[in-house]
């Protein structure tokens, strides 16, 4: 029943209800911690970032981070339950050795991740973690911890270019909207996955007309392949490969001066800018100061893609202020995890 | 060996090789009819187009169709190995019902397939034929029956968009060039799948950004879903949904005035038209009149994709001579085994 109500909670304001205050409220789950509990012992909190290439937690008390890890991804529909089922273990396990505590120390965890609107997804993550660590564990949408360590609850649009790509913004009014992140198939656009994909396609692209670049060998030396045929079969394979690690070799291509590299990028900060303005447009109707904040390996690793993204973004809404250094969600979901319990508390 | 030699003459064929002349006197295997043979009987000729959606058989006899059929595809990546024989076996016995001969008087057979570039998908149709029909069997690229249906084996341009896109042009030199038609998740531009696949893309924009738009209903209903849930799910299934499916929902939008729907077609007849220009480049460096001829379901069925594609290359090619009337490329393979007939027999 419960875990339903948090889904439906999930799904609901994973679209387009109200994501902050009174929803964290509701998605606390089971039993309240005591205040004798609370006076005689420290609470430790558990925050999880799992995206589609690694994860990554942190454990903290009410105010300090005590230990750290990252590990690989917890993406099932990438490497099944069993290999993201002891992903999730060692993390948990080496963060908390880290901190100095035991997982049975743990008082609240909560978790980001992508694809939390498949309530297969969300269930295996929340029976996994409740067998792992001690106290109540919440499951949400990875752009929503992002969200959080980017606000911290107050309005502001949130772009996310990982492995995939994410918009969630959330106004004055406590109204949230989203753009993009509907799978690498129709979306995604200026994700990890979207630039390599689009890379391999320019390559070939460039191969047909025989253009110069250096994006066709930069592609062949990342995935460790001899011919065409087995570029075009990799690509084509199904479930489709690791577009995403792609990444790297498309950076040091436009690095190099590849043109093709180089507008590759550039069509990413453009595709990102044009999903923060929907989100804009949908919750900022009128003219309006709006924050927005950046995060992912897309904008961590690519200056250019930040540039052109605050070029394009400020041109369109003037009233925007962009920060382009990239937030850490894993910070959102330790301060998620502490805000919940204060919120189970009170 | 014999089947290997094929093998690689198709493959060297399909991308930069020579593919008229001596190429199609190369591809003739087996034993030739002798003057004796052809005295005392007519020749039959059963021509094969093995497309992503459907297959059509053709027999004739060396000037006359005498029967026709239509089945279902026989792409084993799609269907699988034993539907795609079923569909193969009946397509065959149906055209030669319809002409009143039997498989065994059939002389020889020229099939043109996508995907002719992978050797399972070839072997597979060669040893399939071989058990249907008797004579000599032919296994090409569906481009190249295509080419032969517009141009008989003169230079051209030829421009595929059916489920799948694809360009292969041949020069006065006899030099052959193509473009595109590396697979859905890099190329495959202007489509049925790239089509139906951008409407989905569109539609979910047009859903994150609460712009009206006529697709996303036409979509569902289309695919028979009920939520926005099930058509995501749907779209990032493995392997992927036959997005060509959605070309006629798209049509109707378009023609019903959404704009969205409109776009895409323009942006499909740009992408064809970005293609036709990457092989006219290659192969007529110089200025010069070329061919440039179209099959396909996506031309087939839309008159703004035949008009759009005809004005941007005739603009970006003055001296291009373009045939918006589709070709049956179905007819190109029957005219290339009479060919390899006529040249086996020389």
């Amino acid at each position: 029943m419960l875990r339903n109500a948090i889904r439906i909670l999930q799904r609901f304001g994973s679209r387009e209800g109200i994501l902050t205050g009174h929803f964290d409220r509701l998605l606390v789950s089971g039993k309240a911690v005591s205040s004798r509990d609370r006076t005689k012992c420290v609470s430790f909190f558990l925050g999880i970032d799992g995206g589609g290439t690694k994860t990554e937690c942190v454990v903290g008390d009410n105010s300090r981070v005590l230990g750290r890890s990252v590990g690989s991804t917890i993406k099932i529909k990438k490497v099944g339950e069993d290999a993201a089922g002891r992903a999730l273990e060692s993390a948990v396990a080496e963060a908390c050795r880290s901190a100095g505590v035991t997982p049975q120390q743990i008082t609240r965890t909560c978790i980001g991740i992508a694809g939390s609107s498949i309530p297969e997804v969300t269930d295996w993550t929340y029976s996994v973690l409740k067998q792992l660590v001690a106290g109540e564990v919440q499951v949400v949408n990875d752009a929503l911890i992002a969200h959080h360590a980017a606000f911290r609850g107050r309005p502001g649009v949130l772009l996310i270019a990982g492995t995939g790509s994410n918009v969630l913004g959330i106004n004055d009014c406590g109204e949230s909207g989203r753009a993009g992140g509907w799978g690498p198939m129709i979306s995604d656009e200026g994700s990890g996955f979207w630039i390599g994909r689009r890379a391999v396609a320019y390559a070939m692209r460039a191969y047909d007309g025989k253009q110069p670049t250096s994006l066709l060998d930069a592609v062949m030396r990342a995935w460790d392949l001899k011919t065409i045929e087995e570029l075009v079969s990799m690509a084509n394979s199904n479930p489709p490969p690791d577009f995403s690690s792609l990444l790297p070799a498309v950076l040091q291509c436009a690095d190099g001066g590849d043109k093709l590299a180089g507008e590759i990028l550039i069509s990413a900060a453009e595709e990102l800018a044009r999903l923060a303005t929907i989100v804009v447009r949908k919750l900022w109707p009128e003219i309006s100061k709006v924050n927005v904040a950046v995060t992912g390996g897309v904008f961590a690793h690519s200056p250019q893609i930040r540039q052109r993204f605050g070029e394009l973004v400020r041109a369109k809404h003037p009233g925007a202020a962009v920060n382009l250094e990239p937030v850490h969600p894993v910070m959102g979901a330790l301060s998620m995890a502490r805000k919940c319990n204060s919120a189970s508390a009170s």
